[in-house]
């Protein structure tokens, strides 16, 4: 028996990713396809590294979506910068921290960790102390821990690391499109984002970006990159600027809609966007604490598009949120590691971020925590 | 200043892939998205698995799609399997077998080649000699060779392989849907395809079959996979039968395209599709026969999803190609390595493999010429 057709339930996506998409994007989506090597697409290609570089505030020259999704952009940026040896100093603050750790160590690197507490900022006098006698190649760093709702200042960070020698590395799957990331102005030499969170088009590509420094230490290697898809000498020939030479074959709509949603991202403008994730995240907190809750991150460096809010004392954290997706049509996510069963995790991310998905899901919470 | 909307130009897709996608297929990739935890999509899932099955004759357990395109299924297929110092022979006759020897060597293997002439098939004797005497892991063959449009019989490399105490590896990126991939019947261990190629779905996504016989290997390995994002340890938690553990953000709007594109294929059914692209390619062949042309692949072993048409003697392979796109909307490929120049590759793919556009390319082809 070959199964029906696939009909989504209606969902209002405030979890941790994928955020909801604009109707633009999702028509975009659906246009027929062109070769990957049409010139139309070609001129696509050179339209979204254009607007990519305008999202990251950066000039870099290697600029451009990875064929995966941010974990694939994580892993791009560690293979072709590490060769088997290499010290790397990583923040572990969360889930994406400890992911780093294992992305590099495959990678051969001897990684050296500096924690804080899930929910708290990993403190410039940390990596300081980390990278003081060492030759560290890369300091590493997640932006907007979307485990625990933390953001992490990058610009202290940076000006350590460079001056110890190292490159800076920097996740920016939840931060880009919805809080400031100046690629350029912090020193930051490899950066990599998703598409499914605060762009808002759906999940399957991993905008990267690399400074000519780290592009310098890729042509400078002595070992190959020890992944093909993801050799950035070879995806350069195929994303660089000269003739085309064929690597993989891009992912055809999912160009579409990245082209789509960046447009969006650039039309609305990018302050404009922090703004309103700023006020939204405002307007959240509020009615949070009309209702007696309050977010589990550090206070002062707590995420405008990801909220972990605290479940109280004596309710069960996963009746609640399968109440709210079964009964409102609200997906929000659980936490987890440490925060397992502790937090809901509220994502007001892109096209999700309204004061009206706001106001609905205060009022859902409201309901299924008087059950 | 903000690039306008992207509005892909009409084109008949006629070359190495992607080929044109189904409007169901379209519409499907249009739908609202859900989470990737979401139960719907979960269930899903399991869809896909059963259906991927089906696809590919098999009953192995770990059949999924790999959120990558083809070459990350190949990445995929090579990291799991081996480890540093293991043998791997491998067949090249073309570019994709050329790319499995970079792969394989990138995760540490030593590499055997086993070369034909681009457009002739691997011998079943070549592989025998090469595994003789030796201690080989995987026996690595492209069963449809995209590059030149030769189909390498299985079955008795197969046996060969598995007499050497070897794994067998295939590449079965253009052959899956369009002609014959019996992964059970064959004794085939290892095998990923692409989406873009016979089934019609966009690229993006890369089928993946491991035989219980790989995956003991894989389990039984002393080094970790050295990729984290194709760790199929890793992968099984969320894409197996048991409880989801987050891994990566699965592309929910491809799984939609994936899901929709299976359900068309099992629709039609695997025997049917295989004739239809049988006798659309004798049609072809027919047609170029009468405009004085034959196809540069071995004979006996012409695939038919995929026609390196010979260029004749003085005629521009570039400029009649330009003019097919230009004048008629018809994309078809270009000749790669040693064929460069020499061929036009001409896809009958899935949706695209129609006798419509079989007529429509073979007038477009003899205005071209006559130009």
């Amino acid at each position: 028996m070959t199964p029906e057709k696939f009909s989504p339930p209606k969902r209002i996506l405030m979890g941790p990713g994928p955020s909801d998409v604009p109707p633009s994007v999702l028509e975009a989506m659906s246009q027929p396809l062109v070769g990957h090597l049409d010139p139309s697409f070609v001129e696509m290609m050179e339209e979204i590294k254009g607007m990519l570089r305008k999202t990251f505030l950066t000039e870099n020259e290697m600029t451009f979506p990875v064929s995966g999704t941010g974990s694939a952009g994580m892993e791009f940026c560690f293979a072709n910068l590490i060769e088997p040896g290499d010290e790397v100093v990583i923040g572990v603050n969360g889930v994406f921290g400890t992911r780093m750790t294992d992305v590099a160590r495959r990678c051969g690197a001897n990684v050296v960790t500096v924690e804080a507490e899930w929910g708290r900022i990993i403190e410039p006098e940390q990596i300081a102390r980390a990278v003081e006698g060492g030759q560290p190649k890369i300091v590493a760093l997640v932006h907007a821990e979307t485990s625990t709702g933390a953001l992490t200042p990058v610009e202290e960070i940076s000006r350590i690391a460079h001056k110890a020698g190292a490159l800076l590395l920097l996740d920016a799957v939840t931060s880009l499109g919805g809080c400031p990331v100046r690629v350029d102005e912090w020193g930051v030499d490899a950066v990599y984002s998703g598409t499914q969170k605060c762009l808002s088009c759906p999940p399957g590509l991993a905008p990267v970006s690399l400074s000519d420094r780290a592009m310098d230490v890729v042509k400078s290697r002595g070992v190959a990159v020890q992944s093909w898809y993801l050799d950035v000498n070879l995806l350069a020939n195929y994303w660089g600027d000269g003739t085309r030479v064929y690597h993989h074959t891009a992912p055809i709509s999912m160009g579409y809609g990245l082209h789509e949603s960046l447009r969006l991202v650039l039309e609305e403008g990018l302050e404009g966007r922090w703004r309103r994730h700023e006020e939204n995240h405002g307007k959240l907190r509020e009615g949070l604490e009309g209702l007696g809750l309050g977010i589990a991150s550090q206070v002062g460096h707590q995420l405008w598009q990801l909220n972990a809010v605290n479940v109280p004392e004596g309710v069960d954290e996963a009746a609640v949120r399968g109440g709210l997706l079964d009964n409102h049509g609200i997906e929000v996510g659980p936490g987890l590691g440490p925060l397992k069963g502790k937090v809901w995790r509220v994502g007001l991310m892109g096209h999700s971020c309204q004061t009206e998905n706001v106001a609905q899901f205060l009022k859902a919470l409201e309901q299924e925590l008087g059950k």
